[in-house]
């Protein structure tokens, strides 16, 4: 339940504006690092006080400065400061319950997307909200933990693999955009084989479990769709090309992640209606299997109990029942029940029950 | 329900602006302060007749006057005369079953927000109304009660906390629906954790109280949608920048109160899944615990109904049945019978039932 | 039923435009008052003939002309001719099965609203059609019945209450539509009324009547959505100064018209998702009884049948049955019983089945 | 189902614009009438050959050309040909299965409408297709049959009643849809007694043939619907002022059309809502009535299993059964048992089961 | 399920644009043929490597390359340079798991749709993915396998059929997409065929069985709506008007396949309500079949436990039971019971049970 509502109540009161670190602290310390290129050349280097990066701002080409760990607040405030961000930019990247949103703060963009993960292949699917600033030549990433996720990008600029070296800061931001996107299809296809898996125990023999996971799988597929429906917002609207600082030729490239959230938000809806679909079977299923009950009670019952009778009535002990004085008598009665029973089978069989 | 149907038509027949209260008395007395403040300093003060008002809204600066309590028609209509608002104004501040809206009246915008409030975490949650008249270097707030959910803001001018004294009457209006809807997000904390409870008890052991408790939720979440939904179109409103009174610099800070606003409708929905969800688990479970029950009753039936008839059929008082003489006879049949159960037994644990 | 259903089938084949009376007869004559006012005066008079309101029309001041009554075709059609009203338009002021609609002819609009009564608290809620004229100073109303809904604004007029002397007519057309969906709240209110009580009842002890009385209310609702639902395009679209009829002073008091319809609609809505909510209650609640009723089938029968077998088995007439000449084989086979009539009270305790 | 699913493919692999008669062959021949009419005269006439046309067009007033029956292709091809009809037109009426839509072609206007037709009260509704091509002061209509849905039109032109003689081409397009559109009002009528009718059977005694008799119906409407909703658009686009072919004074005409056909939308919904509704009643009907049988079968186990318990106790063998012995043992038995049955019935009662 | 799920994981950690196939390998070799046609001459040619396209694009008249077999991926990527076509184009070719899509790269356009095929009546709906390119007189066409699909297309360029050697590029394009949607309909008509089969299975005798082929069809059309939904777009994409490209001349064209897009999307959402539909007549078949099995067990319990009631009454072993020596005792009991059983068989014969 806690991924689904806002936890925000610790902030209630404090003057807007005010950077708390909301969720959960996922990475020890606030590591900077900072990664400038250009055609010819790209260097790394850590960087400890934030003066370092406004020296650096001046030299040409692009520079990406990754912010790993969001709880030093005060480290990050600084840094914000010298940056020029506004208060409430920062107040939304220590708040990591952010849904995906892009907002124009003229000076620069500020992108939020989502990073989903899952461990196990049965466990829970969690997401790490991930931050970009999109300046004049400068992209800034703030992530909750060091997961990896921009490593691709990085070796990409490091061994000039690609354009990315030959383009601006805007594909930098699409790029790191893009292979957050591009996570997602490992993410759902882990999800499609659990639903898979469950559709075949739901058909063959569902279980209360199985009812249990179904509801599981629902809740999942509310929680990534409150993560990645704003998504395609996000993107249409870099696309829209309202801001100077994203040129037109990467509006081809933009046009290709918003292709990918589509596709996403196309096999959630998918999901959707299986489970929905799979909901039905379930419960037509439970109905079926007391119809089968109820079939082997009402056979039983019918066939026994008529017979119960006929044994009962020459168990009563009048002095007067001609019948029990018959040489045949017994073996008569058994045979009489020994026929109501093959009828009862019979007509039972008619009716298709057995 | 009185909480979902409108109560109004105590109204019908009035000519069109009558001032009438409608609504709960949650105060017993209205009063009126007055908080004057600009960079330099901030006064409070008591209001005792709206005139006093005329002369204090010549001097420079903000000023903010916030009533308390609803029913004192006579004197909010001097007081509403005083202003120059319009009688339909008047006539919605005192109607507390307005739904959020935002009124552009040239000089002023009139603003009906609500405040979410619930006493103990598992009563329901009520509503109050506040109205927000926003004029040039002018906020008048109309409170049902005096709940105290503008003291943050007060401390703040007070105590010159954040940007507030430096910003105009617009960041005011901001700020005051910014502390009531930063509030929401406590509320649904709670919320979320009665639904997080009532989904813990349908899965393991559910009852009809259940339902019924999903039932009071439903409407719950009926209700606050009613609450909050409109309130996304009052902010987007205010952002559109058709009004002189919401200078541009403040349209950031909207945002920031829209993407709140947004983030509580989404949770709303979520919920509503879940309950929505939560019935299905709910009807699946007493579907499930039918055919518990029925099977058990099958079993039973299965076994002692043919046993029963094996022993009527020895009760019989046939006067030649060889069987009766033999000296094995009553071991055998008791034998024969202990197989019958045995093999009943194990055809049900085979068809999985046991 | 025939409520919800067109009935026009009369008018196939006619010519378009031909006036033709569709809808219950509800009033024996036509009559037509004229109320004509100015801030200084307001006189009322009966019209006899149409063409008395020709001369009148060139006196200042705003007209009103009240028609009530709408099967004297004739006498209508000369009216109509009179004030040159388009064929078509008194078509549909006669044809009352007429969604509300707003039509503009240039000269004047043609507005169709619905008004709601309801007899008894339990009685059905019934429409009637009330047809608007706004022209240059006119207003013209057609009403098919007199149900006193404009006595209030004629009261208002004549005894100059209110603003309504000093205003034009499309503030006259406001007031009277007003009128009309003012008096919707108190037809809702009773419908909730309606609701909470069946509520109360399908929660406590549901009976297929109350399916019934669900039933019912739902088509109320679908009845009542078909009469509100379109109200809000008429009077957003009065709002939206395409006619030069109504003065821009008029769009607040239109404005809060639109309020009150929204607030008609929203409460249908949550009508809805409370009685759909209500039919889940319902069907879960048979579900309930009939796990109680075959509970106590299963726990009668689960405590009978084994004992039964038990004094069958000793009712068995085998010669050598060691156990029947015991002195205490009864007792002990009583006391044998009664463990297992509690071991299996015991068990059915554990289960929580009673 | 063949109605509901296109039936194309026998086209498959042709050019584009080939003309093949897809559809119902529902008219022997294919007859051509010309009428031409304007405010002094109206001819009628029959076309032998589509050259005859081409001299007629020149003569004052407006043509109206009527023809009957599809499967001629090869006549239909050349007169096409002759009035310069693109070839996916002709593509279009020969093929029945179109959805209603308007296509501007410049030169004309390109109308497909769907007449609705039902023989009994309780037979299935059929649709024929009605083309339109409205050309500057010409008509042509297609039609697949000789169904009479014209002859009002036509009655009013020859014996000059109604406007129709003194307007132009466009209003008599109108009346055309018209006639097509009112003709609605009457299947709806119809439909609606039909779910009238089974509604009264599913509330007093409901079948499965009810249930089918439901699956029927809603098949029909979403027939109806596919037939009856691309209409709207249809009429609003004509309405829309594109097409200089359509006057301005015809506007107010196809307004009404529009209105007709929304009312008809809006009854499609209304019966689906209610058919919905009707199949919740009915599932609780059977719920109900499981209960029903439920409850007798449990009312006769609980009185007589324990009853036949104790008389099988006095039916037990034992030589040292005192009870046997006493002189009142078995009316006091009688007795006990009439008051544990007795005792029952009360239970039974005290919970509403009887 | 892995149709309905993207499978691209493998793609993961690459930078953009990287050309990859994704997809099953459905053809052996890649082959590219060149079919160049004016309205006097058409040629068609192999072509071995991408360097013989350039010399053949400098002719007069339209081109058209046909590319069959996507997984040589090095010669593709060539091919695409020689043409100049965007990497990430080159990407989505390779990718067989695009929506259908339309994407404007100024210089030609890049459409995406899927051809549908089915193999036996019976077996799954399989889809395979063509990409187009619309350059100046230019058509290059991507297929996965040699299905014949544009063999159509083909025959009339070849042998001057129809209107299609006349006209551009853009006609050409639009050929190929009507051969694509004209198939659609050949595949509707089989599923629908499944769904009316299903349908009567349903009404007549349902099984469990029965209840998988529903959710299979159900699977079905989500996956068939993900591959038509998206057409709809491109088509009216192209109509737009916003490419050069595209002729005026053939808008009316692509009308038409907008058209038939409409035709299958409405197809869709009619099977849909249908199987939502027999869904419920499905569970209401398993209801009243319950209530069937339940009335049989009820009959027969009700009316053979009375009985063996008393003959267990006549069964006891009490000394002093009077009617044990009445002569007529027996027969008197066995007309009692007769009597009692009649009495049944009345009762549910008149509460309709039997």
């Amino acid at each position: 339940m806690s991924r689904l509502a806002p936890k925000r109540s610790r902030k209630a009161g404090l003057p807007p504006g005010t950077p708390v670190h909301l969720g959960e602290r996922k990475s020890e310390t606030t590591r900077l690092t900072l990664l400038q290129y250009n055609e010819q050349r790209a260097v790394e280097q850590e960087i400890k006080s934030p003066r370092e990066c406004l020296a650096l701002r001046d030299s040409p080409g692009v520079s990406w400065i990754n912010v790993t760990g969001l709880h030093e607040v005060e480290k990050l405030a600084q840094f914000a400061e010298t940056f020029g961000l506004h208060p409430l930019v920062l107040e939304d990247i220590l708040n990591t319950d952010q849904r995906p949103k892009l907002e124009d703060y003229g000076e620069y963009l500020y992108i939020v997307i989502k990073r989903l993960s899952s461990g196990a292949p049965t466990s829970e699917i969690s997401t790490e909200q991930i931050s970009l600033i999109l300046g004049r030549d400068l992209v800034i990433s703030f992530l909750e933990s060091d997961s990896g996720v921009f490593n691709g990008v990085k070796d990409c600029i490091l061994n000039n693999r690609g354009r990315i070296r030959r383009l601006g800061a805007d594909y930098l931001a699409y790029a790191l955009m893009d292979a957050v996107v591009d996570n997602y299809f490992a993410i759902f296809e882990k999800l499609g084989e659990r639903i898979e898996e469950l559709q075949e125990t739901i058909i063959s023999h569902p279980t209360p479990a199985s009812m249990q996971t179904l509801h599981a799988l629902k809740r999942e597929l509310l929680f990534l769709r409150k993560s990645v429906w704003p998504l395609r917002e996000v993107v249409s609207g870099m696309q829209r090309g309202d801001s100077a600082l994203i040129h037109k030729d990467t509006w081809i490239y933009l046009r290709d992640v918003y292709d990918h959230t589509i596709h996403v938000i196309d096999t959630i809806e998918t999901y959707r209606d299986m489970l929905a679909s799979m909901m039905d079977i379930y419960l037509s299923s439970l109905s079926i299997r007391l119809n089968e009950v109820m079939k082997v009670l009402t056979i039983i019952a019918t066939i026994f109990l008529p017979l119960t009778f006929i044994v009962g009535i020459y168990g009563m002990n009048f002095h007067y029942m001609p019948e029990l004085g018959w040489h045949w008598g017994y073996p008569l009665v058994l045979l009489v029940m020994a026929g109501i029973a093959v009828g009862m089978l019979v007509y039972f069989r008619r009716k298709k029950w057995i």
